[in-house]
């Protein structure tokens, strides 16, 4: 058949992980941290699926995980949305971003997005009849220049994606950007997808800033996170959107007929777990800054250069010292030939900024995985 | 916002469930078994977890499940679909559905169904911005009339969508049947979504009619199943499409931005199940035939006349001699004033029969549920 999606390709992050297992290379490509998700979680997943928890979940998701989440964001975030009518779970971020996007953005419609951006988001905008209309952040700093995204919204906009910490670049957003952009959508009526699933991996004492601490903004808002970057189990997929009542009642109308719930026994563990061990997550950033630091100074040993990682556990590093290659190539190059995967940047943008020679290392890792990969940077 | 899916409430099976809740009603209504996942799936699936496969699953499905299914549909249907071209895990049936049908229709394009069908379908056609064409099934023996649904297709007509053994009625395609859809469809660029999440659950010796079987079918198929209907998990959500390279080409694009995978160590236990007790599946027409002769013979001591089921866990009742209220409305009474969630009909049809009155109760539960209900079914 003609293809709906003449731009998709298999996902960059799966290529470099089959190049990775073909080569036998070191994988800091595809964002997935591993070592162990913590013992008490497998407990309660298996508690909850000997309970008999493995029926249909309530469509919007299990209502003791709706409600502790809700717990959750008014710990963090000052606010308490509606556990019955501002939260629904889903399959993972992934999917509260591409059905956000379903039910509101219409065919004819542009949704803005800052590049590079993750590459889910053009897919589900396409699917949507709609355009992506590409503002590029800078492309040393990935700080957005709110006069150009001003530029870039005209009457057929519908929304406004944002990710703090950011992936690729772990910039995140100030809260005088969070100003910006409540100033930018006032009395339009332009919706926010917030992309916050590294919410909890901020380092040096920075606060993320969540669109949810901002009334202006979350009456307005998609706020995404996921399970998976915070527990460690990326592979478990589940995630959840916080919206206002009207956006939630659009949302939950295409997840019910998307995938209708989520596997029920991890929604009854993660309820448990957010209750029972709220450490787990106020300690995570500080728990990934070691991991961070430790790598950053490792990288001084090689000749690729560090930029800054204000959050999220993606480093980037500049290579231009070692290789003139493409980013593309030269992540080939690293992965097939010096043992060590990374992600090019490119896959990120719509245009790519011409001469960029920037790779993407993950530090979600144990002390060996780095160690090993360092040892190879250093050949470099 | 204005609404994308104005047709959309919430499903009637969450409404029946929430009302059986409030009311302390038996549910029979929302299809899901009340017995206990096979032992030996928690264990697999808790074997999994431990040894660590909770990060990103590939992103088609776990290579092992997907082998194993391969085998498993050659051994059930004498076909063996390529585990790396063909096959697609799914979080759930629905979503194989949903994928199925933004991966390949287009705005303006329309789907034929038949009526009464799953309500997933037609929001999924909807926000694919096509438009469902509904033609009725016999409103007593549910069997197509292939001359309505000939003069149904036309030059737009993308996709036709069958479901056997049939939710809500357990009629089953035979193979005359899907003679007649391979001439229909035959030269044509219509494909074939065929929705099989009740393949194992067919009874008196009745074969399944598999679009796999039918080199002509499967050729233009998407052919969904689930795990959930199988080992008695629907909250699982694990699914599977199975569909030709191409067509597998175009659903992984939808699927690979929508949920990208499904929950990893579900995903093995399943491979460990499907190649270790291969009876589970073979025996599970007989473990549901007893169910559903049991029950039949009590529903016999009641003023309910029970519609002849060849296949699925669900049970017509016809209730004309106990009420003339319409099925909404009869359902819920039945469920607030009698005790007894059901699900009607109505919901299941653009344009229900006029005078239908038909309820649908699901016997896919303990005895001792099936006798509670029993118990208060008499009373009528
Ligand atoms: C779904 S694979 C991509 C994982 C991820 O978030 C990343 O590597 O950026
Ligand atoms: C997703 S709830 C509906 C379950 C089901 O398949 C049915 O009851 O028909």
């Amino acid at each position: 058949p003609q293809t709906k999606l003449p731009k998709v390709g298999t996902t960059i992050f799966t290529v470099m992980s089959q190049l990775a297992a073909e080569h036998g290379a070191v994988n800091l490509g595809q964002g997935f941290p591993d070592f162990a998700v913590p013992d008490r979680l497998i407990e309660e997943l298996d508690k909850a699926m000997r309970a008999g928890h493995n029926q249909y979940a309530a469509m919007t998701g299990v209502p003791a995980l709706r409600q502790a989440i809700a717990r959750k964001t008014e710990r963090v975030y000052g606010h308490k949305p509606d556990a019955d009518a501002e939260i629904t779970v889903t399959s993972g971020a992934t999917e509260a971003i591409f059905n956000a996007v379903a039910a509101v953005v219409r065919p004819g419609e542009e949704v803005v997005v800052l590049d590079p951006c993750y590459d889910s988001y053009e897919p589900a905008i396409d699917l949507a009849g709609a355009r992506a209309v590409h503002v590029p952040l800078d492309p040393r700093t990935f700080a957005p220049d709110w006069a150009k995204v001003r530029a870039a919204i005209g009457p057929k906009t519908r929304m406004l994606m944002i990710n703090s910490p950011h992936n690729p670049s772990g910039a995140m957003l100030s809260a005088a950007d969070m100003e910006q952009i409540a100033a930018l959508l006032r009395d339009t009526g332009i919706f926010l997808l917030s992309d916050e699933v590294y919410e909890h991996i901020v380092f040096d004492g920075a606060r993320h800033e969540s669109a949810l601490r901002y009334p202006e903004l979350r009456e307005r808002a998609f706020v995404v996170s996921s399970f998976g970057k915070t527990y460690h189990c990326t592979g478990w997929k589940i995630g959840y959107c916080i919206a206002p009542p009207a956006l939630s009642a659009e949302f939950r109308k295409v997840h019910q007929y998307n995938v209708f719930c989520t596997f029920n026994p991890a929604q009854h563990a993660f309820a448990a777990m957010l209750d029972a061990e709220p450490e787990h997550y106020e300690r995570l950033g500080a728990f990934y800054q070691s991991k961070r630091d430790r790598f950053r100074e490792q990288l001084a040993s090689t000749r690729l250069t560090p930029l800054p990682v204000p959050g999220g556990y993606f480093q980037l590093v500049d290579y231009s010292a070692v290789s003139d290659l493409d980013d593309l190539a030269f992540c080939r190059w690293l992965t097939t030939e010096k043992g060590v995967a990374a992600i090019p940047l490119s896959p990120f943008y719509e245009t790519p900024p011409a001469g960029q020679r920037l790779a993407r290392l993950c530090f979600a890792k144990n002390e060996a995985t780095l160690d090993a990969a360092i040892e190879r940077l250093q050949k470099l």
